[in-house]
């Protein structure tokens, strides 16, 4: 069995255990919160943990109200400086914590005053010590180069800060059905299997999302590209109709993750557009008429409200990008020109 | 003529002019924002007009030690809710004044006391109604769809504003430069037109800067994306190391930006990296020993200093793309399936 194989099917056993182990710490964090008080979030972040950080300006901007911006990180690396983060809430999102350029993001802000909370898979790295408080996701090593099961618990480490601050019962209750979330959209996942061989020769696609899930349709394309060497591109539904639209000819393969939710009706008129276009559209849904509109489903547990779908939704593009790098006959535990820990100043 | 190439040729003058005309509105503005003080700068901004955001994190990051977030306008139109924006410098970038979502996210804000700022082409547009203040890009009507003298436009607008806040001296000298420097650039890409021929069969490329040209990585792969419907990405040059950077095989296209300054160093050091797996290179530069590490060369201005660069860097990439659509024989002005004004909610 590959570790991705494994790694992946770990993910609802992982984020049941996070949830209960750092509720106690993440009271604590949020109560911290709510003193100081934010006029915004500011998180720094690279790769797969970028695509975290995504998720929370949507959760955090529409539940806490609070309005959060990605850090530039090469402003205190490379040129030396800092803008002033002393009203911000600072986040570090790291697997490893080893990131130089997260690492030193944070370690200003915490200079000036921010409140700075890591999350990190490491609590003895240097993100992890460097800010003032940290959630550990604690999924067990990591052993496949392209990272799933620490995503997924770092966006359920998002989820949990963002309930715990927030306090409503809907929220909170909704979190703890995450775990069979999880394992509905892995037993459904199962099929994908029969039909990759179907995209062995794809050489370009893009995958759109809209909302909570921007994030997952960066992070499946991140996932293709590290396993399969194809490029292509996440897309804002919104950005992808400005400009790059241009791309779509006959057969473009076009990944659409259109849960049910706010964003589904116009996710499913720019499938039609697709289809006029003639494209090959894969839907990532729980919603039978989008499904029904394009080439390939895979499907996400009927129940799951929105703003928690990026967590499930991912993992039908996971098993993907490693069942295509399977066809494709990659070595996909260890991508060409990758390493476990990037460090980057 | 093309419009496109009029509209390229046009860029040095209706900088020159923008510099003078709105110079007595900038300093009314610049005024506004020091009484306000922002916590932090918020942008709204969709396609291109993104990507001049991004020329603003780094700008007034680095200068005006302001905090910079891009606005996710989808809380604002799809969640029908927003973040608090109360302390917030709100910016709206259109080159049409006509975004629906865009217009939102500055209503909303300008509702809730934030300072409001509208940087369109078209004063009598409902962005540049919503918001308290306008910059008016004036640059006359753009005719080719894909916009290239509008988004220099929108990041001169962006560093006069920036200068006229900080009022250091070095800064509002350079930028009385800009149109000489835009001149000198032009006058050097007419050597592009020699050897696009070579790219006719290119089928994917990325493109990567970092730093204040992480926007101009963006808006190049854009518009090759736009007018030669080419799949390509931008990126910053950190994220690349951490996934992407499998993706390189013999051959692979990589545009790199990557001008004397702060990030000369690393994009070097990435160059060389990629020469090793056997990347085509294609530098834009004022440094010669990286021009020289790469395949073919695009020339900067040898004085330019590094915050101003993204405005010249990113026109031998304008020409590059209209030059490479030109040998394909595409519709240069009129990209399949765009149209100029992109209405999203």
């Amino acid at each position: 069995m590959l570790h991705i194989e494994r790694e992946i099917a770990e993910q609802p056993e992982i984020i049941g255990e996070l949830l209960e182990r750092e509720a106690e710490n993440t009271r604590r964090i949020a109560k911290a919160i709510r003193e100081f008080n934010p006029a915004f979030v500011h998180i720094a972040a690279r790769g797969t943990s970028d695509n975290a950080a995504r998720y929370a300006q949507y959760t955090f901007g529409i539940h806490a109200h609070l309005p959060v911006g990605l850090a530039t990180p090469s402003i205190h690396t490379l040129y030396e400086t800092s803008p002033n983060l002393s009203h911000a809430l600072v986040l570090g999102i790291s697997q490893s914590g080893k990131s130089e350029d997260v690492c030193r993001v944070v370690s200003d802000a915490r200079e000036q005053g921010a409140l700075t909370v890591a999350i990190t898979n490491a609590p003895d790295s240097p993100l992890a010590q460097a800010a003032e408080y940290h959630i550990n996701v604690m999924t067990g090593p990591e052993v496949s180069v392209a990272a799933t099961k620490t995503y997924t618990a770092q966006l359920a480490a998002v989820a949990l800060l963002m309930t715990t601050v927030v306090d409503q019962a809907e929220l909170t209750q909704a979190l703890t059905q995450l775990p069979a979330y999880m394992a509905e959209t892995l037993s459904q996942a199962d099929k994908i299997a029969q039909w990759t061989e179907r995209y062995r020769y794809m050489e370009r696609f893009v995958v759109l999302g809209r909302g909570y899930n921007y994030c997952t349709a960066f992070e499946i394309s991140l996932k293709i590209k590290e396993l399969c060497y194809i490029i292509g591109e996440g897309y804002s539904e919104a950005d992808f109709r400005h400009g790059p639209f241009a791309l779509i000819d006959p057969g473009f393969p076009v990944i659409v993750v259109a849960p049910k939710g706010k964003t589904l009706a116009t996710l499913a008129d720019l499938v039609t557009k697709l289809g006029e276009r003639q494209a090959e559209t894969l839907i990532i849904s729980n919603d039978s008429a989008i499904i029904k509109q394009g080439r390939k489903g895979m499907l996400l547990p009927s129940g799951l409200p929105e703003w928690l779908s990026p967590i499930p939704a991912v993992v039908p593009g996971q098993i993907f990008a490693m069942r295509l790098a399977i066809e494709k006959g990659h070595s996909v535990d260890a991508p060409r020109g990758l390493n476990k820990v990037t460090v980057t100043r």
